[in-house]
């Protein structure tokens, strides 16, 4: 009897933890997020030096107050869950844990403490708890799209990073240590930078020579990012066409009915008479 | 009488002033146009210091003729509109007043002139002056196209918006203070600069680690961004294909036949007798 | 007589000018290009200070030949047209005159020099010559797609140039001029490069505020890229598909026949009997 | 007997090393694969001096062995091939030989050590033996679309190079030596790196028309990407349609009867006699 209602106990607070369908699923979740957001907020103003310095008593407490409250939901998670092992190796899972553990250590090893920015990594559990999947439309083509184009897309990004290897190691030759490429990753990093036309401009070409292939790979990224989003965009349509199609289909299904005399179809979804022999449709 | 005339006065400047379609209607939003187009070039100039120490007395002086004249354009609005408060707390409201108060704060206190330069957020009233939405067409696919994506692009946005923030403490943890990733807002801004591959190069990962990282970063933003121009692009080609149907199907409405018994419309194109009656079409 | 003579020199030169279908004419557009080429070589060649100062003979005798052989053409251009103002002032009139004339000038007025640096303009003239549009495909949906997106993308970079305003005169606001941001055109000319994603980094935020703001200039320059972007692929598409239809409908009209028994319209191709009465189509 | 036994052995050589559907042939490709990504490898750490000087002998130890393997591989390729010298002076003959010469070079003549980096160019053969091409689908769109907009793209990317030599001419005059346009060719090169978006700032304007010129090209180039983008979706869009069409009207001939009397397919949905013989085809 103990044991049942400790089981009851155990499969409620599941439904609290692991699920936003019931009233206090929601409230734990949003509770939950806000209390992540302060997490993060706190991480970071503790980061500036000059924040840090003023309020360093009431950050500190700030941060002890969330990692108290997350390590209850983390053994929470554990106790409730019929799989503690699956959960504990989850991706999930390590987040959490990740995200809390580094506190403790600070007490015990110096200089451990800047882990706690891992806390960022539980932001992810945000497209969990907001379901913000949901927010991008019911039928969801642009899921779908993307699913459709990672094949395509990684085949170009492979591609993109065999052109930045190539490129970057000609650069090496090219250039030399002395303008700033003094090694090959370093080189092939600028390449990247480059053909991304993100272009930070702590190394740049001097020769030219230099300048001149630089220019090939700029126009080069310039072209070919028209190759993603040509795909996502192509995919984009036909998978929001496909499922207009489908409706379209489904309805014409349900909306049809043939004529008793003449076995015609494809009536008007209001015909009184059949349009190919004039009998009453609805006449049994 | 007076009190007749005077709402009659009244009525006509609020036509003047808030409708467009009469001629003096149009003659008023041009001429505010001028005045708005000049305030801006008078701010700018005058913040060029060399311009300012120059011509100082010509831009002060134009500067309180446009000011007088918004003053006298603010509270002409506030007379002949019907709810003032409404007016005064809406938004371009509240824009108009910020935009004439500083130049008399200035009298007052120093050092608030500067603020003189919101007047460029009058600017925006350009978009209701032009009714710059007309010569998008008539069917204005743009618009319901970014109507439809708005939902889609908020929730990719604030996608890389979360991505900027986990990998800016992983940048903050690896790269640290000595390389210019100070605090975490820091390194999240930077992360934003290569995410969007602006890439200013104020801010530059040193070690080979930060720089494998800040190349996956800047691969990832020039694959995802992608998924914006794919969904516009997408929902643009519907809403324009959409617009073509209905006009076909317009049209389809104007070639059909009506039955001589029932007068229904809308048969089909190759009916012989009517679906609501069963009257035979082709009678005569 | 000799007037006559005379008058059909001046045609056969206009031909071999202005026309592009004879040989001779084929022959001077090619002979043409490659002196622009060799023209904007030399220019460029010049400027590299280490160059000229090592081939500084070779490369002004170049120009000068050039210069003789423009100044020839140029008066053949005026000799041979109908209405030599009208040519003189083209905007490819102007860009002969002003791409021969400063040499002349070299010799008079020091300093003038440089100016044979507007030659390059003459490059445009590639476009008349090689007639590039041809190689856009015969249907050329590229430059009917670009003329129906040409006001909308002007509406779009028009938004863009206001947004960049507002910005620039908000970030001068908040960042001043200890931090590079000296005036409001300069903090314009910043925003335009930071909404654009260029980012040089020679002028870059400072203040924790002027950073949130870039962040969201960047963040909002990423995505309205997808606008334009959209834009011109949807009306592509459009322009394709309506081609495609156009072909398919004429297609359509070309191989139709009816039957003379049932008139029955919309056979098949190689269809001998008709569908649906079985007389024979092409029984005479 | 012995040539015999001897063409045999060649001939299954020739299937182990160019062909890669036996299962010899797989892992020699899955083994070269590994040799040449370990050689990549193997460049990249050396040119990182603190690396090469803390692990040379086994750097150098590890080229020598894969220039030896490559070298016997390369041996092997031209003794199995029926036309060694057609495979010699192909693109990865010669790309073979230029990553496997430099390393025996370099006993020779000091500083061509550095060529090794050349092997970079070996990745090239990835795409060949993984074959990349199939991941990206059995239809394949990608490649006929990027095949399609191919003379486009070329064309747009001519026109961006010209615009870049105008306008690069242009700054050279505005902004001049002193503020590091130092001539017309670095001139040109920025205006690359500003078009494309890529932004070092390396260079940048100072003057205040530079920055006007500056900002215009700025906005060009964000509006122009949007050409090629939309030429690659819609010819994507297209390409993928067409096979969708095609897999339907191959589908609508599976769904089609065939004429008892001559045996024609391919009839109308709605026929009653057949379009060759005119037999009619609802006879039984």
């Amino acid at each position: 009897m103990n044991n049942h209602n400790k089981r009851d106990w155990k499969s409620k607070l599941h439904e609290i933890i692991y699920e936003a369908d019931t009233p206090a699923g929601k409230l734990f979740d949003i509770v939950l997020l806000v209390f992540i957001l302060a997490s993060i907020l706190l991480v970071m103003l503790e980061s500036v030096s000059w924040i840090d310095a003023k309020y360093h008593y009431w950050l500190n407490l700030g941060e002890w107050i969330v990692t108290i409250l997350f390590t209850i939901e983390y053994i929470a998670r554990i106790i409730t869950v019929k799989k503690p092992l699956k959960y504990i190796f989850s991706f999930y899972g390590i987040v959490d844990f990740l995200s809390t553990v580094p506190k403790y250590l600070s007490l015990i090893f110096m200089g451990t403490h800047a882990l706690v920015a891992l806390r960022a990594l539980r932001l992810l559990r945000i497209f969990r708890i907001l379901k913000l999947a949901r927010y991008l439309g019911a039928s969801n083509h642009l899921t779908s799209a993307i699913k459709a184009s990672r094949a395509k897309i990684s085949v170009f990004l492979f591609a993109v990073i065999i052109a930045a290897i190539i490129f970057g190691t000609l650069m090496y030759l090219i250039e030399g240590e002395e303008n700033g490429f003094t090694n090959i990753p370093k080189s092939v990093y600028w390449c990247i930078v480059t053909l991304t036309t993100v272009g930070f401009g702590d190394i740049a070409p001097q020769t030219p020579l230099g300048q001149l292939i630089a220019a090939i790979i700029m126009v080069m990224g310039y072209g070919i990012i028209a190759v993603p989003t040509g795909i996502v965009s192509a995919e984009y349509t036909k998978s929001s066409n496909d499922s207009a199609k489908k409706k379209e289909s489904e309805k014409a299904k349900l909306n049809t009915q043939s004529c008793q005399n003449c076995l015609a179809e494809n009536h008007k979804d209001n015909a009184e008479y059949c349009y190919n022999c004039g009998h009453n449709l609805h006449l049994e």
